[in-house]
């Protein structure tokens, strides 16, 4: 089903999309803060937003717009202050971010969704962010996806960018996204948000099962400290432009569509997880022979979320006892004697019980000291197998470094 | 209802128990690592173990002895080894050192628990064990309490111990403890371990009741690292000696007794979040207004659990936004805009919205810095209410250090 290439052009690269991202003077750094992302037609619109019982004024705002109708025409985005945790005024402030940018597009303010992220407790600087809309949509472009990427960042090292294109019928259909987050480097600053674009014409309602199945397997499968942001946000415009046939069931060109935004999500994901405060490594963790997807993620991502497993990890320490005790503490019963750990290509535990890694004898000081060795990639495959099941669930992560605490510890709010 | 008193002798303070402590060569330390709990007479007996689907061989042999006949004389317990993930092997070891022990002390084996704490994936070295039982019965002692302590630890820094004494119907009743676990020092050996012992007389329901509530407002309210034990274990014997009358229900007798239990729990499960790895405090969270304890007591757990929470701490930074996310994630519901965060005296939110801690004001700087200067005590209170309900629970835990990376990095399997 993998029939796709990678293209450029990010969140513009699909057909009838526009965007910008520019300095409003909403970070003390002077980096980019404010990006739009816009679409020529209203567009199929799509979100799934934090579980947190504090919420961003912004988060609250999309579940209601999306409730209300399920479209939209253009997404804003500040970075620097959350906007969670404002109360009355954090909420006054939303509606009037989207009016000033309504007006300025000509639209309605209810076909605009809005995302912060940036300092918890703090309203957005609303007189500068004002004051840049009509440069905000003056700028929007064709080529304006990298520029938008860049503006919705708050501490991460790299921005997370993709375009991905697909034929449906003999036409292109095209899906981009950029993505922020990575992890918790600033607590306070460490929203993760996700913004899709795509050309194809879908039905509403598959739109929304197809982006909650693809976060389930890819965002809502990583973990850099199991700490949750309250503005997480990944919203998703699909606007028809590709001039391809409507997608309204899993048929062959629905399975391809979901396939390709599954494929999206989870490279940003990754990248996200790769880009982990202080992280040397991303850490994918499969596990298969699980009676359903949901049991395999919930023990792919408990162990990938494991401190003694990422330190472990960090350590270079093929350390099989701490990856059997994360898997048996999922939640999810299986039978220990069926358990299998494979670090690479290292088998570690076969049939719940330990391979001989005693350091004593030479061969087995070999490999473990390959199987160290192997550890130093900066990509690390832990394989696990919980019994003759057919479901296989996947999560992503990174390593726990001295350089996680120093930078948690040396924060000040 | 606090009306009992600290006395000295640990777990054999109440009548009737012996206990002893012994090298018996299963460390390669040449520490204490054989340990005894013995009762002149059969005792009720309960337990509460690791809810982990990967379990020593004790674990299961304990649960199927208990679901038998839910009465014991002794309990013995190794440190060295964990016999967990020791297959077929492993069983038959438990079921070879309970035997080897009933023909020394002479009474069934099926009046022997068993525990095990050491390395997943080690056989208990039964040799050393076998020849070392015949000492370890002919040291049992009413003065044992503080060598059996010492033998059931691991890499504890501390021992962990204590007893008190109330008075039922005018004569005295006892309730001695020794627990283990110092976090995840080191994974492989991070077993938490909780014995109890009173001469008390109740009723086998009642007292299984007791020490799962006990539990549950204890040990079961500690985390390090969020990882759990393949070999977690608390078990509680009542051997009725106080000659005070039976406790079989819930009257001002049966509260007092639960009461002294919790409390002897309550101080063990602390001792144990204090000697968690590198740890520099111990951090208690208490959250009030909620609608029933355990949502009290979940919230309070992710609070305390939370990496960006105890990084903070180490940091000695009073983040309230960690504070707050975290409790956001619980998975409780309440309304954002009723939350409130004191940390020891400093109130940091009120009413959802943080209180100005903005730095640019000298009153406010001051008041920031006093708030920092408390988190070096060594004991942190962090005190939440999330609306007007009237249940509250607690958790407790210990910030997050470099050493723990350090050490958790270094070890090697």
């Amino acid at each position: 089903m993998a029939d796709w290439k990678v293209i450029e052009g990010g969140i513009t690269a699909p057909k009838g999309f526009k965007s910008s991202g520019i300095t409003a003077g909403l970070k003390p750094s002077n980096a980019p803060d404010l990006a739009l992302i816009w679409s020529e037609t209203e567009a199929i619109a799509s979100g799934v937003f934090t579980t947190s019982e504090v919420r961003a004024a912004c988060v609250d705002y999309c579940r209601q717009r999306l409730q209300d109708k399920a479209s939209a025409r253009a997404i804003l985005c500040n970075a620097g202050q959350a906007n969670a945790a404002t109360g009355e005024q954090g909420w006054q402030d939303a509606l009037d971010s989207a009016s000033a940018l309504a007006k300025e597009l000509n639209i309605d303010a209810n076909s605009i969704l809005l995302a912060s992220t940036g300092v918890i407790g703090q309203r957005i600087k609303m007189d500068a962010m004002l004051n840049a809309i009509p440069q905000l949509v003056s700028e929007l472009s064709e080529d304006g996806g990298e520029a938008t990427a860049k503006a919705i960042v708050t501490t991460d090292l790299v921005t997370k960018s993709i375009a991905l294109e697909t034929m449906i019928d003999g036409r292109p259909v095209r899906i981009g996204g950029i993505a922020k987050g990575s992890g918790m480097i600033h607590p306070n600053m460490a929203t993760m948000l996700g913004f899709i674009t795509c050309d194809g014409l879908v039905s509403t309602q598959l739109w929304q099962q197809m982006l909650k199945r693809a976060a389930d397997k890819s965002f809502n499968q990583i973990t850099v400290d199991g700490d949750t942001s309250t503005n997480d946000s990944l919203i998703a415009l699909a606007n028809g432009q590709s001039r391809t046939p409507a997608i309204t069931s899993l048929d062959e060109n629905g399975q391809k569509l979901e396939a390709m935004l599954t494929e999206v999500c989870q490279y940003l994901a990754k990248a996200i997880a790769r880009d982990g405060e202080g992280a040397t490594c991303l850490i994918e963790v499969e596990v298969t022979g699980a009676s359903t997807e949901a049991s395999a993620r919930q023990i792919a991502k408990t162990i990938v979320g494991s401190s003694l497993v990422k330190s472990a990890i960090f350590g270079r320490d093929p350390n099989w006892g701490r990856i059997a005790a994360a898997a048996g503490r999922a939640g999810v019963p299986f039978k220990q004697e069926d358990l299998m750990i494979k670090l690479g290509d290292f088998l570690l535990m076969e049939k719940g019980q330990p391979l001989n890694f005693d350091r004593t004898s030479a061969s087995n000081y070999l490999k473990q000291a390959a199987a160290g060795e192997y550890l130093k990639n900066d990509t690390v495959l832990i394989s696990v197998s919980v019994g003759d099941g057919s479901s296989s669930g996947k999560a992503w992560g990174c390593d726990l470094s001295y350089d996680y605490v120093k930078i948690n510890a040396e924060y000040t709010t």
